[in-house]
């Protein structure tokens, strides 16, 4: 089983299909993406901030000597956190956590959040969150502006540190913004999407520019609810969403599938997890069977604009999106 | 009768409740830009894109000429359009903008949306508007950062154009980046801004760095139901709601009143517009009465989260706010 690749605007090819590994536990982190490489992941999503990096690594490396896979057919994607945003800060980052996965480049790097905050080395914590310590809930902010931490970014793809760049958690204006100063445009944009939050024009707008969109939280509030978030709670869950439900039925396939297939048959990419073998499987083949125009028309009528990875939904007292 | 007056960053004092110029008809401009400085007000939020600053100038002349008011106790503001955005434009529009009103200076000088599009000569079309033509609905984005246009921005305030500068429309994203590169802050930040839409810690990110808030549509969804935007008609008028009805009976207000308390008591400027004389007086006296705090909380708890000035909202294919 594998994935369908998707063309980037650098030259590479990406997995539509990939793992995601936000919230993907430290102990069991090896295992799960040495069993996702060989059920036939080869696209992984990791980041700084979800402090698994050196296990998700362990499990490439053990991949790779188990000769299941070569580093050049894996896709690894990481994400620079938002207090390393300083020029001078990102290609150190970046190395460091190229050794954390224990390869020499990443396919994608991505700036995760559009905002910098004050520098905190690594020997002092790591990964270093929101807030000032771990003591309290103080956000100090930083002094680089967006397009100077791009900048560095573009950097580090000339050096080959990396293949790719791209942003996340833009709004367009922020994009609009980023494409009026990039020398190198972003390959890919990584924004929360699903039924409840669909943003057809920011998809259009980055389709225009040549730009990727991978969707994450694919499944709308369940992710959040299992954060234990208020806000998720008020809301149907997607799974049992009667739209989706009577969709997954007719077509013979569970509601996850259904969400999977609703994102990536209109161009997406996802990154889905699972601890599930079963459900591993089942998010790989998602690309094997299509919906109607009008199912897909109906599963976005759902759209509520309704955003829940916003820092201020977490009690992180920065208003991003307002 | 006059307003109180806030302290901004740059030295003045501005009114804290001004006269909007938004939707005001070229033809009665002059007489009701003259009869709300006879009633008092000092302060005047126009814009390029209102379509109206020669006849709003030509009020404040015949003011000026009947020793009404001299031009020191006025407050002009205006805004810098989309389509201006280009450094070497700014200067060139902001002189126009100065002609247009038939004054020397501006007291504040606004970004009006955090997007640049393609310049259009005033000789070509003028105000420009969001289309590249009046035939069409395509957009063209310019080649101009946010950062570059600031630049300019400050520019104009150090040559004495403008005696302060601010922005419009940002988020919070936005402004946290901005402030990494300015070096004289925005002065204010014009949001939208009633009980739907309360925005709490963008209010406080504005605060902490000395920004005065003005608060733009401060009825809801009042000025879009008459601009005929469905989404505005789905939702209760705040002028009928029953809070809001039952707090302006206590105080022997009017609901227009209580809304504009609202934001006052809470240290905003608001730039309400009347055609009636009534309310013109009522509007200005809004500060000569407090709510209680858990009346203002009421109030607040009424946040949906609910923006109606976003371009999508017209038909405008800018994700600015997504």
């Amino acid at each position: 089983m594998s994935s369908p690749l998707l063309q980037l605007s650098n030259g590479s090819k990406m997995p539509q299909v990939g793992f995601g590994l936000w919230k993907v536990p430290n102990e069991s982190c090896a295992d799960i993406v040495y069993n996702a490489i060989k059920t036939g992941y080869r696209l992984f999503d990791g980041a700084c901030d979800y402090g698994n990096e050196v296990e998700a690594g362990q499990g490439v490396a053990r991949a790779i000597k188990d000769g299941l896979v070569k580093r050049e057919e894996l896709f690894i994607v990481s994400k620079l956190w938002n207090s390393f945003h300083d020029p001078e800060q990102v290609e150190p980052i970046l190395k460091k956590q190229l050794a954390d996965w224990g390869v020499d480049y990443f396919d994608l790097y991505i700036i995760h959040f559009p905002v910098s905050l004050k520098y905190i080395s690594p020997e002092t914590r790591y990964p270093p969150g929101w807030f000032v310590d771990d003591a309290s809930t103080k956000i100090e902010y930083g002094k680089s502006s967006l397009e100077s931490t791009y900048k560095a970014m573009e950097a580090a793809q000339k050096k080959g540190l990396t293949k790719a760049i791209g942003v996340s958690n833009y709004t367009g204006a922020l994009l609009l913004d980023l494409l009026t100063y990039a020398t190198i445009k972003p390959a890919t944009l990584q924004i929360e999407h699903h039924p409840y939050l669909v943003q057809p024009k920011l998809l259009e707008l980055a389709k225009e520019n040549d730009i990727v969109v991978t969707g994450y939280s694919s499944f709308g509030p369940q992710s959040f609810v299992d954060g234990d978030m208020a806000m998720a709670k008020d809301i149907p869950l997607l799974f049992d969403h009667d739209v989706i439900t009577s969709i997954a039925k007719k077509h013979n396939k569970t509601t996850a599938q259904v969400l999977l297939r609703w994102a990536t048959q209109r161009g997406l990419a996802v990154i889905p997890k699972s601890s599930s073998q079963q459900r591993l499987e089942q998010n790989l083949a998602v690309t094997n069977f299509d919906l109607s125009d009008d199912e897909i028309k109906q599963i976005s009528s759902l759209d509520k604009n309704l955003r829940f990875n916003a820092p201020l939904n977490w009690g992180i007292p920065i208003p991003l999106f307002s």
